[in-house]
């Protein structure tokens, strides 16, 4: 079912960076992971902005302050939010565990969780089945964690990249799961990234921020978010040498967090919930680029724009309805072109003269194609990414209990 | 299909206001319609707030601006709109065919088109199929001219009532069609109204933009919104007696417009595109009334919602992670009560102690239900109108060409 993408064959190790999944029996797959690595890897994290924030959203983020963590435990088909006090328990409870099971502290351990909203966990059997994990551990077990993390996702989800750091080849590997619930603002996903490249200080959290910006923040399938999103980017490499912003080490680590998490973040979309069309919403020549982003979710949330690429039916009629309500200010129409790829339909208020139905219907028949909105009155642009609205979609959430 | 909803058996006649339907031959049905009405009558309306205003919108303010109507001519099928300065012409034509067939001005008349976006108007067929209507005009023809207006309309949508003005038993009645494309500020949807209540001066326009704050644009279906939406109320009765506001006779012509709106936007709703669940979305104890119909909108929109609503599934999970992201500041969840109907879901971060899932479930398989959020932070209170999205708005949407 999902667009364009395939599973990834393999990941490749992040020296240091070991994990490992398995299965508490909840559900027929593999539902626990934990990763682990040394004592001063830097981890840095950002969470959801919704305000009914889960338990393990609001325990992670306390140990994170308390200290640097020494592991991450994840369990999947129960997200364990909207479960008061005792869901803070019974997080504390798993991260109590690992850091047993691994000779840490419990204030060293992130929890996290992905699936059902408002259940109590079953902590009894996921701590049970969290004992055969620290055997497996492997730096090789990036591919089985990816799969253990799914819920609705159809593929695992995961990508490695090599690049050049003080003149030394190191990695990056990710992995993300996610495919409905999602939105700007971290969404229902889940995102582990480590290198092996060594940063000292700060400047981890604000290359992830950055990143984040403009990949998983540009990213929606249902305009929902999730109590539970998470985005964690660990380094395990030792280093005491402070990383320069914008020089060219900065630049290459900078560069490949972004591709990482780009991958990651359009994977999500690409596996979106019933999706059938990957769709790239351009905007350009926008007075801001908040304008721009305003114009591109109204167009990428639009259930009639969402049900129009489904039908692989260029109605153009519906791009005009969602600029039209998109609420930008003093909009001059009489500027604006629409491409479909880059047969314009659109411009100087009408139908462009050269546009046929059937080049607009070639276009909206492919699998990867992208809304191009010119705005003419500035510079500015963006672009999201989204899927298409589709009977699966209305199928898989009228059915399923997230 | 449409939910709690049968059409009007017969409307009310309104002194002086006559009425035609007939068909171009353009599709099966009737799809014209024109509106007579007295010199002397007074005709006000609202338009859509889309950047993108079709031409016949363009139009009809023109024409309201410049003379007092004496007549309104619809077509269904078609929008002309995104149709350039020829969809301006087109909708000039129909008017001035339609003036020289009353005896009138082109600029009494006022023009409505809704259907589909971006094709030029067949305007010759249309305006030889006007050349029937006049000798039809009834003040008995609402019923037929409801149906007339259809597009993705299950069913013709009307309503009438009696009150008394100065004195007198006086009659208002409305028709209305939309059940896509739906959303605040005016959605896609044609509302006339008509009242024999003698209104002398400009208050009648404060009366509609009082009925339709509360009703029309209370109203969401997908959270799309037309180029051509109007809502217009005519008065018939011959006044040059000021109206007080706040008087006896004000109120109850304000009720009256209250009432017979409220009816047509919660028909729109029930006969929603696929909908087969009619939701009352009621925020209470909210800081603003803004905040509230933020939050009430967050949940109406809402895809995952509204899918768990087609399931019948009190999936509770959802309108926390609704209630999250609706983007309220300094939201103590902690204050937080959810109901369905009367049955208390959530409160005090977590599950009600009494709640069971088969209540849940009873209030969720109930063609119309309340989805009640206590906010717990002021004495604001704001409701929403929604249905759920289904199997069939995404067949509606991805097979029919709005």
């Amino acid at each position: 079912m999902a667009v364009g993408l395939q599973e990834p064959k393999s990941l490749l190790p992040v020296a240091g960076f070991s994990l490992a999944a398995g299965a508490s029996g909840l559900r027929a797959n593999n539902d626990l992971v934990i990763m682990h690595f040394p004592e001063g890897s830097r981890v840095c994290a950002l969470f959801t902005q919704s305000s009914f924030v889960a338990a393990p959203v609001d325990v992670a983020r306390r140990h994170l302050q308390s200290r640097a963590p020494r592991a991450l435990c994840i369990n999947a088909g129960n997200a364990n939010a909207g479960t008061g006090q005792s869901g803070h328990e019974d997080a504390l409870i798993l991260c109590s565990k690992v850091a047993q099971l691994l000779g840490i502290e419990t204030t060293e351990v992130l929890p996290f969780s992905t699936g059902v909203i408002g259940e109590r966990l079953a902590v009894q059997t996921l701590s049970d089945g969290l004992e055969q994990l620290p055997e497996q551990l492997s730096e090789h077990g990036w591919l089985a964690a990816a799969k253990a993390i799914m819920t609705t996702d159809t593929l695992a989800k995961g990508i490695s990249r090599k690049f050049i750091f003080q003149g030394q080849e190191r990695v990056i590997t990710g992995i993300a799961k996610g495919s409905g619930m999602m939105c700007p603002d971290m969404a229902t996903l889940l995102a582990f990234m480590a290198t092996d490249a060594p940063v000292a200080e700060d400047c981890l959290q604000d290359i992830l921020a950055d990143a984040v910006r403009v990949s998983f923040n540009r990213i929606t399938v249902d305009g929902d978010t999730s109590t539970n999103d998470a985005c964690v980017l660990t380094s395990t490499g030792q280093s005491i040498q402070p990383l320069v912003p914008g020089s060219d080490d900065w630049q290459a680590l900078s560069e490949a967090v972004k591709e990482v998490a780009l991958h990651l973040a359009q994977s999500i979309v690409r596996d979106g919930e019933g999706a059938t069309h990957f769709i790239n919403v351009q905007i350009e020549a926008g007075r801001t680029e908040d304008e721009c982003l305003q114009l591109a979710y109204t167009l990428a949330h639009s259930p009639l724009v969402k049900t129009a690429a489904f039908g692989n039916d260029p109605n153009w009629g519906r791009l005009l309805m969602a600029i039209g309500r998109a609420g930008i200010t003093n909009l001059d129409t009489s500027r604006i072109s629409i491409f479909l790829d880059d047969v314009c339909v659109f411009t100087e208020d009408k139908v462009a003269a050269s546009y046929t139905e059937a080049a607009g219907a070639s276009v909206m028949a492919q699998d990867d194609l992208t809304i191009r909105v010119i705005l003419g009155r500035g510079s500015e642009t963006a672009t999201v990414w989204t899927c298409d609205l589709s009977y699966d979609y209305v199928k898989i959430n009228a059915d399923y209990r997230t």
